[in-house]
């Protein structure tokens, strides 16, 4: 299948290039070839890391009937509703990361797209594949709420302003030069980009054809540390939360910040990252967790999309590839994994004895990261211990000496650990 | 389309039953009608509250054409596969929630199923769709690594083990009073009930067609309060973690106990819930969050199944529904939602102004919860408050008010509580 890539900025470049990086597994999960083969943009001078032929003329792409589909991301609103609206009376499937135009016309997108694919995974939670849960995983469910924290710059300040005692001004400007917020920040900081995506996420659970300025939004400008200090007091954390929550036949269609239990699984989502909790009737509560901008991640679920669009009419293959795996992939032998180990070994309290245990490691090259000696009653002592990375086999064959040493005691105990 | 549920245990009754309870929503988004039309069981005599037709005759249901769709909730391996194979070379849709199953016979029944549906959702990690994310979501990705908790009773009992300084054995018979443990709890607490998820997974990231015996499986057993000392010591967690991992073009599967750094997002799932952290080289984590069992939250995912199958051939709806949600739902006004709120007051430290705040909520009929006073520079202070649940109204009517009162000298601030 062919695509046609419109903007090529910080996602679309992406999407060209994991397209051709990624290609073996994309085809052998897609069953077929997926080919980006032209890219539009504003300025065709523009330095750009991508390999696909690039247009200034939208009408080049969309008159080109070998393509199959239309991936939109160039941001705005009226000039893409313009574009996919061409682009699906061609026939041409359309993906699109814009929460934007969704929020203001997925519901003539839906009627104009008909029976022709029409998908949008990154517009909302970015990498993280939350419409895909929510349209396709949780459909046995009334959705009774959706909470989520669905803008990374806002999350970003927060929590430096909780960890950090950072004041609002401050982190601002510090998230402006990391480039996590833009030069007018109020698109994110203002709850607005938060807004857009839980519009559509209102749509998916609830059929709620509303706009931006039907509903409560309000953003994080007027947060300080005097509310912060009154949060961890009561082990509240504070959070934009945006919330699409059922109440008889109501639905309420918020974004705003919350003082939040630091027990809810929601709570302990930090930094840059998103995250979504649903509560269905049936299932109860879940929750989703990744990046939610990026070009890279954003792309990953554009490509989701694609594959989802090539696989139309056959369903997703049972275990996941439509052929072979495309890599040649083994099982790795036991003994071969690398980890660090945690041991607990029951050792005689006596002189001589840890210099005995030491050579035992040595011997297997085995280095030791932490120690703690206890005592213990009758002479014995506990040496619980962690070790650098090694290798399966070595801590077996030390185990097993150690095992068969006398002033062992007891069956050595040994848990990986997991970095 | 009808649907025959083999075994109407705890999770095929709660199949038959959601089928029927949430037959509004799942038809808006299936866009047919699904309809439980009969039941295999053991014994007639057993007391079920389910309202289908039961029979013990297996063929019954396998002979009968006009049956769509065969859900196979019966537990066990040998009798499932034979039950299975007879339904697929009949052309019917096969939905299992069987793990074992699968850990032992999945490439056979992918070759046996050919282009006939075949799917599994609820066999991993329950009623979180984590088959849909790494099957569909996240496709355009090489999979780095998996690190799944997927056995709640261990998630159970290595959390009190941690959080309430409980040994092994105590939990263990605390947890079979529950019903969290089996009167023989080998197969949760051996791993190997993780190991069977494990396995798919592994199938579904990396093509690896490997059985239980051929990977590291690990249990709990050995835990004691002293690896949870030296654990909390370096800010570690222990959990029973299912790893799959790609090192070169080596694959490691094992399933065992863990130190993992609280810090990660997986550390953070406790109790009976279940998560997967899923690594993948362009998105990055992405984390799933949910039941791991229970009748109604497996069968969740059975009937996201049994849904998918239904839309074969067509795709999901753009925004979730064929045709309308069924119910007939509306926004809430803004006005009237109902929340907790948080307020900064900046007031003059004087007698009678608290006096003078307490009735102005009084008069709206709003009541404290917690509140804090704080001097301030300049004969001011904070009042910094929480209110019970009242209306959105009322508070903004009441900020109004407060803020026109000469004893309050700056803006209130406002924050809304998500309980
Ligand atoms: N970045 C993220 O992390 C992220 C995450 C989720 C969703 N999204 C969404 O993805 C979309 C794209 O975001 P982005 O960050 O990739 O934007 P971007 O870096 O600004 O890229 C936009 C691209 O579109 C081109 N373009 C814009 N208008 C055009 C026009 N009228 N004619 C021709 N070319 C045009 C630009 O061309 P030039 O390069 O020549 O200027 C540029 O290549 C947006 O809808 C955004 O909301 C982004
Ligand atoms: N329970 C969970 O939370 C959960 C979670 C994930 C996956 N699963 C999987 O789902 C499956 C079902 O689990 P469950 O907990 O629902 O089991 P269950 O409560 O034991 O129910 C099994 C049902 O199958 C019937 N059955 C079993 N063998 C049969 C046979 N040979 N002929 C006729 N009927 C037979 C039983 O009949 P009688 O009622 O007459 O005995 C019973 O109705 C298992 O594969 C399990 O691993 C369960």
């Amino acid at each position: 299948m062919r695509i046609g890539i419109l903007g090529v900025g910080t996602v679309g470049a992406s999407v060209a290039n994991i397209l051709k990086d990624n290609k073996d597994i994309i085809t052998a999960r897609a069953g077929v070839e997926l080919e980006p083969v032209i890219g539009l943009v504003n300025n065709l001078n523009k330095e750009r890391n991508v390999s696909i032929k690039l247009t200034t003329d939208v009408d080049e792409i969309l008159n080109d009937e070998s393509i199959d589909i239309i991936v939109e991301l160039m941001g705005g609103i009226e000039k893409p509703y313009e574009v996919v609206k061409k682009a699906l009376e061609k026939g041409k499937a359309v993906v699109t990361a814009n929460k934007a135009l969704l929020a203001y016309h997925r519901y003539e997108l839906q009627d104009l797209a008909g029976d022709t694919p029409f998908e949008y995974e990154a517009a909302v939670a970015g990498g993280i594949p939350i419409i895909n849960a929510l349209r396709d995983g949780l459909t046995a469910n009334h959705i009774e709420s959706i909470r989520g924290i669905m803008n990374g710059t806002c999350n970003y300040m927060l929590t430096k302003m909780i960890n950090e005692g950072v004041d609002y001004h401050t982190i601002l400007a510090e998230a402006q030069e990391l480039g996590y917020a833009e030069a007018d920040p109020t698109f994110d900081v203002g709850g607005f980009d938060a807004a857009h995506k839980l519009l559509i996420l209102g749509s998916i659970a609830y059929g709620i054809d509303a706009k931006p300025e039907d509903i409560l939004i309000e953003g994080i400008e007027n947060i300080a540390p005097a509310d912060i200090d009154f949060a961890s007091e009561f082990n509240y954390s504070i959070k934009l939360l945006t919330i699409a929550k059922k109440v008889g036949t109501k639905i309420e269609l918020r974004v705003h910040p919350v003082l939040i239990s630091n027990d809810e699984m929601i709570a302990k989502v930090d930094g840059v990252m998103n995250g979504v909790s649903v509560i269905g009737d049936k299932v109860g509560e879940t929750m989703y967790y990744g990046p939610g901008a990026g070009g890279d991640a954003t792309a990953s679920a554009v490509i989701a999309n694609i594959v989802d669009i090539a696989r139309r009419g056959k369903g997703s293959p049972m275990l996941g590839f439509e052929s072979s795996h495309g890599e040649n992939l083994t099982l790795m032998p036991k003994e071969e994994i690398q980890t660090k180990y945690y041991l607990r070994l029951k050792i005689e309290d006596k002189a001589g004895v840890l210099a005995k245990v030491s050579n035992i490691f040595a011997d297997k090259n085995i280095s030791i990261e932490k120690m703690i000696q206890k005592p213990l009653k009758n002479n014995c002592a506990h040496l619980l211990l962690s070790t650098h990375t090694c290798i399966e086999k070595d801590i077996n064959e030390a185990l097993k000496t150690l095992e068969d040493t006398s002033v062992v005691t007891d069956k050595p105990v040994m848990i990986r650990i997991e970095d």
